[in-house]
């Protein structure tokens, strides 16, 4: 198979051409250099799907009800682009099965379309290529693109930052610690999701999030009620009503510029990003030259990082390619 | 109170004054620009402390642990200070108590200083002023600077990465998800440790520690051969032999040149997250400005955000105080 220029991918990714998005996604996440006009210009061409970012602490059944909500979204008649970000060791970039597993059964369907990426822990935050993957789900026609993430943490304040519309799984019956660290990300919820409720013990962490909602909260979703959507997956019920929920977002989002000031927030983010993959990019480049010296005089502790940092920032010329 | 200025707490700091190590990380968790001066200097004249982490998954018991190390510590006349990172909500700032009111009782002594840190996930990894409120307790004569990270995840790995020592705390009995995200973390022990040892089913979390390591991930810490300590806190167990660990961890490093090694890993991560934050602040202080102009490209999508990242990277003047 002879080598395609990553911008004769784009016009067959526009026309949702699932090899070519395979092909670039995986450009994309490898840090490509040659797919960069590609995916500049696959940016400019984005911008028409609803984004959803689906997170949840460990045990919660979030892969299951993905699983389940991407079954119910097909029912709708549109098509649906999955990102599922896995925790995997930062050393060995190895992704841990199982999760993945369970999407089998929807990963048949033409009609959906699921990628896989390992998280870089060591570069932080999201994995490399994760917010241009959405960009080229958007613009191969996906209406809606799901960002899975497992975990707990930083990666899911990335991934609320890089949505329109945030689900936070809970499940009844979680410890207390876990309760803690999810106090961290209940507050990026524009829907919340509460799985198992056949569990008896289930009514109580509705009413607890419901508790909470209203002790304000709420407010920083502006006129936004974060609804607490109840679901089992043994009985089958409430992914039909979280569809709902979902579209019921996005209808809110588009009335007046409420869709405009979230991409912007998202912008402010991939800018940042950016400038810090740039970064990343020039200290990789400069190893054994400027950053070598740099931190000899680290080690011997006649500079300080931040001035040796400046020095390096100084020497950036960001258009020149490796 | 007349404000001091930083460079004069210096001084002050190095003698091991209290008050001025408290001031001085408050400024440096602020992200105060005044005080970077005297961070540069306390840099210079840090390099003699042992750097601990130590992190765990949640309900690993981890913290407990931690009260009664340093009580160990303390037992061989050495000096202690604790960075502890909490996890909090990346939108209020707002600190999660519980696990830092464990430490109460060695509070108390003048030995022991204990600063609780919030994590500013939003930033990525460790909270600002981690790094350099090692650098303080270091310079302040602590001989022993253990960082106790609660959570999973990035955070734990970006400890690894600043620390000489990194102990991994287990417990018995966590479900397969949390044991899915250790996965991720067990990679950076130096050593293990498995808590609740009076539990009936902690045998064989020790044996799966065991028999992951001899399957080759010891490798990884060159001749270095991982230990896995198990502790009892209900039976007052294994701590003495958990110090002895760390310090024989220490001696190892200070043989041949492994030491400098792992201080020159460390300095590079701190290169890297120095140029950073030199971003993000450019990023601040030109939000009104170029920033602005620069998303606004990036809403209409005739720009991505990767050439609009590199315009912002050509106008860095880093030397610019705001």
């Amino acid at each position: 198979m002879a080598f395609v220029h990553s911008l004769n991918l784009v016009p067959r990714v526009l026309k949702g051409e699932v090899n070519a998005v395979a092909r670039l996604l995986t450009r994309a996440e490898a840090g490509s250099h040659e797919c960069r006009p590609a995916l500049d210009e696959i940016f400019r061409r984005a911008g028409r799907a609803h984004i959803i970012g689906i997170t949840g602490v460990p045990g919660s059944g979030k892969s299951t009800l993905v699983a389940r909500l991407v079954a119910a979204i097909r029912q709708t008649g549109r098509r649906v682009g999955i990102v599922a970000i896995d925790p995997s060791s930062p050393f060995s970039g190895g992704a841990i099965l199982g999760d993945r597993i369970r999407m089998g059964a929807i990963a048949a369907d033409p009609g959906v379309y699921v990628r896989s990426m390992a998280t870089r822990g060591a570069l932080g935050g999201l994995a490399r290529g994760t917010l241009e993957a959405i960009d080229v789900l958007d613009a191969a026609g996906y209406e809606m693109v799901i960002i899975e993430t497992v975990g707990v943490g930083q990666d899911e304040v990335e991934v609320a930052r890089a949505t329109h519309t945030t689900v936070v799984v809970s499940a009844p019956g979680l410890g207390d610690d876990i309760q803690a660290i999810k106090a961290g990300i209940l507050e990026i919820a524009d829907i919340h999701v509460v799985s198992k409720c056949d569990r008896s013990d289930a009514d109580k962490t509705v009413a607890d999030l419901k508790n909470m909602l209203s002790m304000g909260l709420a407010s920083a979703r502006g006129s936004w009620q974060v609804p607490v959507v109840p679901t089992s997956a043994a009985r089958d019920e409430g992914v039909a009503e979280l569809v709902a929920a979902i579209d019921r977002h996005w209808t809110f989002l588009r009335e007046g510029n409420r869709l405009e000031e979230r991409r912007r927030l998202i912008n402010e983010r991939r800018l940042l990003k950016a400038g810090e993959e740039i970064l990343r990019d020039q200290f990789v480049r400069q190893r054994n030259g400027q950053v070598l010296k740099l931190l000899e005089q680290l080690q011997a502790r006649t500079l300080s990082p931040r001035t040796a940092a400046e020095r390096l920032l100084q020497d950036i010329h960001p258009g020149d390619a490796p």
